[in-house]
């Protein structure tokens, strides 16, 4: 009888899910959207029946534990906290929720972006590094930092928000979180894509990119505009790598990674991205860490990363 | 018989040394000029000369390990690396050259601020604390982190350097690392002397540090200065209380941990930097980090803080 745990991505928009085998083979696969679930507790209820009829259908496995990825997400209360881009309000106990429909399994609760991280480890390129840092850049910039062979949680459960440290003291642009100056303001598909109409309104120069409108405006737009040699798009990448590298070089400063880990939308950009964040980060980082850092593409798909980063958890704490 | 460790804080000026029980019970402690000491080969046959006259000295103790505090002193390979501010060049391998003097006990080796934050979770205040970050405000700005309750030395030993994090994105003021904007140049003994010397220039404002030369000025004089009212001295207190305040905000977005303590030079000016930094952290930190992270003073004083955090290299080695 094979194990296999749950890896369940709960975003926004959809809630992704499947069941994953100890080697990382996703064994079943489907997403839902998340307004499908008016409450939470009616999301757990049937998210459950969903998992009891996936595993069914698979024939001689056996659950071991449900790992679950949330924004907010916190590992030591097991709980969504005050997620903003949910509709569920407060403190969701999604823990307890599912322990009690799947009595005795193991169900750990993180943040998308830790949840990422353990896949990394376990799955991917981070296998056997025991310090590394993991950066999603997606709609925001998420993280999740690895030291001594361990997720660093912190006191409350929330470490590893990199996305909010400041680019300039609590002055730039505007955050969603109330602040300004965050590095997910300006790297992160939402920070080039602010970067890109500041140069279009600051420059006369010529760009397929003046035809979009904000909303409509994507990284991948601005990733194609770039390959056919765009002067604004290669700019905001080269500012965007420059940011990202300095600030990089910040984070390097406090636990001295192997390898830094870049996942998730913006990434898929490829060199346009990391070649500026290499070069940057090595022109400015502490003597003592240079050239020896690697700043890789995460080696988990986006389509089945948040799966398997859920599932890991499982895995990770088993193991 | 008495187990005890030495305690040994290698600094630029002076060797610090002392004989500690597992209680913190200083037995015995001394200070040589570093300067004494031609090359490391001689500095290291006279200190075990010296280890062991003042092992003698002792009635029944019996020495169970050398812990070393060194500036850039690296755990992993128990060196020294390319000190600044030594006249000792190159790689110097203490650990295997004191191991040679003391065969079969461990030697152990890291920076000043690292055996300081081991010093502070062995016999300070951060006992039973697993998520903390120290921070030494000297003539430059060391650290130390723990997470998951352990010091986070890093993939290659050199972690916890957010003195040399950027303050502003390698700009502003120039650091003796090479770079520009790094947080121990404004934060610091010397950056608030950096800082009441730009406020001296900037402003008409009498002040009683008018009088005084750069390379005399101590943070101690500032702080005087503040106490009677002297308003550059009270204005830089607050430039470098929001300045380290917003910075540790950034760190608490790393770690999360549940008390920064504060050591060491500027840190005895009391309320003058710590209500400054406790009211710019908390105005700035991160929503869900607000009015959870302590910001305190160290409990161990600075005469043999030194010693016992050298010396607690070895107990948290044994325990």
């Amino acid at each position: 009888m094979k194990e296999v745990s749950v890896g369940m991505d709960i975003g926004g928009t959809n809630i992704a899910y499947g069941l994953v085998d100890r080697s990382g083979n996703v064994l079943f696969s489907d997403s839902v959207p998340t307004a499908t679930f008016k409450s939470a507790d009616i999301c757990v209820t049937q998210m459950s029946e969903k998992i009891n009829l996936a595993v069914k259908s698979l024939n001689d496995v056996k659950l071991i534990g449900i790992g679950i990825g949330a924004p907010n997400g916190n590992y030591y209360n097991g709980t969504i906290e005050y997620a903003p881009n949910l509709k569920w309000q407060g403190v969701i106990r999604l823990k307890e929720m599912f322990g009690k429909n799947f009595l005795s399994l193991p169900v750990i609760v993180t943040n998308d972006a830790n949840a990422a991280t353990i896949g990394e480890m376990i799955y991917g390129g981070a296998k056997g590094m025991n310090n590394f840092i993991l950066i999603t850049l997606g709609t925001g910039l998420g993280s999740g930092i690895v030291a001594n062979g361990k997720m660093i949680y912190g006191h409350d459960g929330f470490a590893g928000e990199i996305g909010h440290t400041f680019v300039y003291l609590n002055d730039g642009r505007e955050c969603g979180c109330g602040r300004k100056g965050c590095l997910e303001t300006y790297c992160s598909a939402t920070g080039i894509k602010r970067t890109v109409f500041e140069l279009l309104g600051n420059s006369i120069e010529a760009s397929e990119l003046r035809n979009i409108s904000f909303n409509d405006l994507t990284a991948a737009m601005i990733s194609n505009a770039a390959k056919n040699g765009d002067k604004i798009a290669l700019r905001a990448f080269d500012i965007t790598g420059r940011i990202l590298g300095i600030k990089l070089a910040d984070s390097v400063a406090h636990t001295s990674p192997e390898a830094i880990f870049l996942f998730g939308g913006l990434a898929n950009a490829g060199e346009l991205i990391f070649e500026p964040t290499r070069k940057y980060f090595e022109e400015n980082v502490l003597n003592i860490f240079k050239n020896k850092v690697k700043i890789l593409p995460s080696e988990l798909n986006e389509t089945n990363g948040a799966i398997l980063g859920s599932a890991a958890l499982v895995w990770k704490e088993i193991n």
